[in-house]
C-alpha cells in the first residue's frame, strides 16, 4: 500500500528504507538561516522535530539517544567536570549530562539559536536544566569554537551532530578531530553519534579510523536502539587519549535512566561479532 | 512526502509508524489455505518475506531475531535435548537451535507448509539445517500438537509465532502456555516472541502474567533491535519452571554468531528501567 500525506515519511537514501509517523497536525514551520525546521504532534510518538526533512527527535523515544550520548562516556571518566558539546541544540544531552554531580561546567555550541527555542516551546521536558548554573550555551559554529579554543580545557566532548552530509560531514573527519583531540585533557573522551551499526559501518570504521589519526589511542562503538532514526538501530563511538573503557563508574546515587544501565553498558563493552568483523 | 508504490510499506496501527523498504522486484505471490505469502527483492535488505501485508523478515537483519529467539533460552537450561517450536517455518530458528550439541532433536509445528517451502527457494541460507538428522518438521496446528502432547516431553519450547491477531492470538494466552507447560520438563523453558518493547508493554506484561498464571514460576524479558519490525525494537520473552535465568552457560565451541553475545546476554538480565517499571 501506499502512505498519503497523512503520514510524515522519511525515505533514506542510504538504507533503501522509510520510517513514517502517522501525523495528527503541524505545531511550527520555520526556515532559518541555516535549516527549515518543522514539529509534528503524530498519533503516537509524541511531538516530531524534523530539520530539512530528516527526522530528529520524538518525545517517545528521544531518551535513548540522549541517555547514550552522555552516560556511557561521562562514566568511563573517572572526574568529568568539564563537558564541551558540540551540535546539541535541542539540549536533551546537556539535560543527562547535568545529572553527573562531578559535571561543574557543561558547554554547548549550536550554530543555530532557533533549534534551542523550539526546543523550548514544544519539548519543554528536554530543557529542563536550560537555566542550572553550570550550563553555557553559546550559537555558534562548533568547528571553529573548537579550533579557537585553548589546549586542554574538557574532560569530555559530546558531537551530538546531525547526519554526515553538507557542513556537517566536517564534524566526522580528521581535521576537526584533532583539535577535538588537542582541547582535551589527559584521561578526556570524545562521544559522536555514528550512524546505523546495520547499514553505516563503513562510515563506523572511518570515524573510528579518522578518530586514531587525530591522536586518540583508543575506540569503542556502543549500538541502541532509535526507533525514529534509519533502520531502528543507531550507535555512538567513543575516543579516548589513553583511557581504558573498561573502568566504568556507577551512576550516582539518586540518578535516574529509562534506558541506560551499569550492566548493558559492560555488555556493550564487547561489539556484537558482526560489527567485529566490519571495523577489524 | 508520500511514498509511491515502487515501495513496501506496511502501517502499523498499534503505533502509528510505518516501516518502508524500496522494492526492486516482486518475487512471488501465492495464497495460501493460511495467508498471503509475496516475497520481494529489496534495494537494500535482501529479499523481503510478507504474510498478509505484514513483514516476517529480510535477508538483512532476521539473524537477530533468530539468535535471539533461540540461544538466551538454550543457554539458560543446562542440557536442553529436546525442544519444540511453534511456527518458525522459515526455519531461521531451526538452524541456530540445532548449532547446539546437547540438542538431540527438534520438532517444528508450522501450521503452513507452504512457508517453509518458500523459504527454502527464496532464504535457502535459513533451511541449511532442514535436513539434519535431529530435525522434525511437521505441518500442523501448534496449539493441537501442544495439547495432545504427552507430559514432560521438552527442556526448551520456542514460540516463533506470527502477531497476536486472529488465530495466533491463541498463541499469547494462559489457556496455550498451561499446556506448553505440562509438556515442559523439570527445568525447562518457554521463550516467546513478545513484540515491541517501546509501544506494547502491556502485552509483555499480559504474557508474563499469563505465563506466570500457567504455573511458570519466573519470567524475563530480553529486547533487541529488529529494523524491519513495528517501531524496530523487538523482544522476547522467557519462563521457566523453576528456573534461575542467571545461570547461563557460554556458547559451545565453534559456534559462531552475528548478534549474539554471552556479556549482552549478561547485560541484558538487568531490565531498561522503563521496561521494569511497565512490568511492575
Amino acid at each position: 500500500m501506499t502512505l498519503d500525506n497523512s503520514w510524515f515519511s522519511e525515505p533514506y537514501d542510504v538504507t533503501g528504507s522509510a520510517f513514517s509517523l502517522k501525523i495528527k497536525a503541524k505545531l511550527h514551520d520555520e526556515q532559518t538561516p541555516f535549516q527549515h525546521i518543522e514539529i509534528y504532534e503524530t498519533e503516537s510518538y509524541g511531538r516530531l522535530m524534523v530539520f530539512d526533512g530528516c527526522v530528529m527527535l520524538t518525545t517517545l523515544d528521544n531518551f535513548i539517544y540522549h541517555e547514550m550520548m552522555s552516560h556511557p562516556a561521562l562514566l568511563s571518566h573517572p572526574e568529568p567536570c568539564d563537558v564541551l558539546i558540540i551540535g546539541g541544540g535541542d539540549c536533551g544531552t546537556l539535560r543527562e549530562v547535568l545529572k553527573h554531580d562531578s559535571v561543574q561546567r557543561c558547554v554547548q555550541v549550536d550554530i543555530d539559536e532557533r533549534v534551542t527555542r523550539v526546543s523550548e516551546d514544544y519539548f519543554p521536558e528536554l530543557c529542563d536544566s536550560n537555566n542550572d548554573a553550570r550550563a553555557e550555551l553559546l550559537f555558534d559554529d562548533g568547528i571553529q569554537y573548537v579550533a579557537d579554543c585553548a589546549d586542554a580545557q574538557f574532560d569530555v566532548i559530546i558531537i551530538d551532530s546531525t547526519d554526515p552530509v553538507g557542513q556537517a560531514a566536517r564534524l566526522f573527519g580528521t581535521e576537526f578531530y584533532t583539535d577535538c583531540q588537542r582541547i582535551t585533557r589527559d584521561g578526556g573522551i570524545l562521544v559522536a553519534q555514528s550512524e546505523s551499526p546495520l547499514k553505516q559501518l563503513d562510515l563506523i570504521k572511518s570515524m573510528s579510523n579518522n578518530m586514531r589519526s587525530a591522536g586518540y589511542s583508543s575506540t569503542h562503538t556502543f549500538e541502541f536502539p532509535q526507533s525514529c532514526y534509519p533502520t531502528g538501530w543507531w550507535s555512538c563511538t567513543l575516543a579516548g587519549k589513553e583511557n581504558n573503557f573498561e573502568n566504568i563508574r556507577p551512576l550516582d546515587n539518586g540518578v535516574t535512566t529509562k534506558y541506560y544501565t551499569t550492566e548493558s553498558h559492560l555488555g556493550g563493552l564487547v561489539l556484537r561479532p558482526f560489527i567485529q568483523d566490519a571495523l577489524k
